[in-house]
C-alpha cells in the first residue's frame, strides 16, 4: 500500500465580462423542451410539460477558447443554443419572486448532444446521460453580470456561417425566475452553479470541421470549431 | 458591477483505509440493473440489456459521518447497495484487460433513488437525473486499497437491523473491467472518478430516522441514518 493522492478536480473557470475575475463552475443543470416551436418540432404539446430538468459533470463545460471534440458513440451530433444561467446564490424552495436575486450574470452555451442515444434513451425510458453529460458537452461564452433586466432578445446559431437556429428569449415557456425556482424544489442550488435554459427550434448535426457561433442579444457569444 | 467572486466546488474527500490520505472525488458515474435478479424484480430480461449508464454531481457523493437528509419531491425514497470502484487513472477506450490497472480501491456506496420520479420518467422516456442525481443520494464508506483480486463475495444492505438486500457480487451481469471498458467507450475516465456497478435485489423505502447500514465481503462498509 503506497501513500497514494489523486489530484482534486479544478472547476472550469468563465471569464466575466469586464472583470479580471473568473466564475468557477460548481454544477451544471439544464431544461429541456422550454421552447414553442422546439417543443413542437421533437413532437410534443407545450402547455403539457412541466420543466424537465437533466445535468452535466462540472468540467463537461468548456470555457471560451477551450476545445470541443467530435464526441465518440455517436454519428447524430447536435447543436443547442441556449441562455446560460450564472447563481452566485442558492437555496432550496426559491419562490419566483426571491429567485432573480440569486442570479450573477448571463452567458451564450450551447448544450451538446448525442441526439442519437437521446433518441434511443427516449424510446426505451434509459438514463439521457451518456446523450446529454459527455466530455466538453457544454461550450459557455463569457459571463455578462446581470443589469437587473432577464434578457428577452434574440438569441441565434450558425454552423459555418449558416443560421441554423433563430429564436427568441422572450418565447421560452418557462421564465428563467420560474426554472431556478423549479430546480430549487428538487436540487439545493449553490452559487457556482449553471442552468442551461433550453434552446429553441432548429437544431441540427455538426461534423468535424464545422465552426459553430452562437449569439445572444444582450448577453453575448460562444463559439468553437469541432475538432 | 462589483468585484463578485464566487466560491470553487471543494470536492467530497473519501478517507482511504489504513492511510492518512484522502480520495477527492471527481465524478460519479453508475451502472443500472447489473444483477440478474434486480434486473428480473425490475422486469427486464438480463440477457438482452447492454450496460446502461446514468450519472451524480461530485457533490453528491456523501463521505462517512455526512448526513443524509430525506429529499424533496418524492414519497419514495429508495436503497441500493453497489459496490463502487474508485480509478487513479483514466483513458479513453481502455479494453477490459487493461481496465483493472485504473483502479485505486473499492468501497461501499448508496445509490439513494427517487423511485417515484424514476418510474415516472422511465414511463415518458425522460431523463433520470431528478430521481438519481440529487444531493446527498452517494452516500461513500472509506476506500479499501485494491490488492489484485476484484471482491466477490457478499454485498448487504439493512435497515434498522433488518436484513433487506442480500446478495453476491459475482452475481453482476457486467463485471467490473467491462463496466470500466464500457463507460471509457462514452466518456474519458480520470483519476478521483468513482463507477457505481449496480445493485442486487432487495431494493425498497426508506423513511426519515432509519439507519442504513450496508456491507461488501473484503470491501468495507457504509452507514448513515435518514435525517
Amino acid at each position: 500500500m503506497t501513500s497514494f493522492a489523486v489530484p482534486p478536480l479544478t472547476p472550469t473557470t468563465l471569464p466575466i465580462e469586464g472583470l479580471d475575475a473568473v466564475f468557477p463552475v460548481r454544477r451544471v443543470f439544464c431544461v429541456g423542451r422550454n421552447y414553442g416551436a422546439h417543443v413542437r418540432e421533437l413532437g410534443g404539446d407545450p402547455k403539457d410539460q412541466p420543466p424537465l430538468f437533466f445535468t452535466k459533470p462540472a468540467d463537461a463545460a468548456v470555457a471560451p477558447g477551450g476545445g470541443v471534440a467530435y464526441p465518440p458513440g455517436t454519428s447524430d451530433f447536435h447543436h443547442e443554443i441556449e441562455l446560460v444561467v450564472a447563481l452566485k446564490g442558492g437555496g432550496a424552495d426559491v419562490a419566483p419572486t426571491d429567485a432573480l436575486a440569486l442570479v450573477y450574470g448571463y452567458a451564450a452555451g450551447v448544450d451538446l448532444t448525442r441526439r442519437d442515444l437521446q433518441n434511443a434513451a427516449k424510446k426505451t425510458g434509459q438514463p439521457w446521460d451518456s446523450a446529454k453529460a459527455f466530455d466538453e458537452s457544454a461550450p459557455v461564452g463569457a459571463i455578462r453580470p446581470a443589469s437587473g433586466d432577464v434578457p428577452s432578445g434574440a438569441i441565434r446559431l450558425s454552423v459555418n456561417g449558416q443560421v441554423r437556429q433563430d429564436g427568441r428569449l422572450g418565447d421560452m415557456i418557462w421564465s428563467v425566475a420560474e426554472i431556478i425556482s423549479e430546480v430549487s424544489k428538487l436540487w439545493r442550488l449553490e452559487a457556482g452553479d449553471l442552468i442551461f435554459t433550453g434552446t429553441p427550434e432548429g437544431v441540427g448535426p455538426l461534423a468535424r470541421g464545422d465552426r459553430v457561433e452562437g449569439e445572444i442579444e444582450n448577453v453575448g457569444s460562444v463559439a468553437f470549431t469541432v475538432a
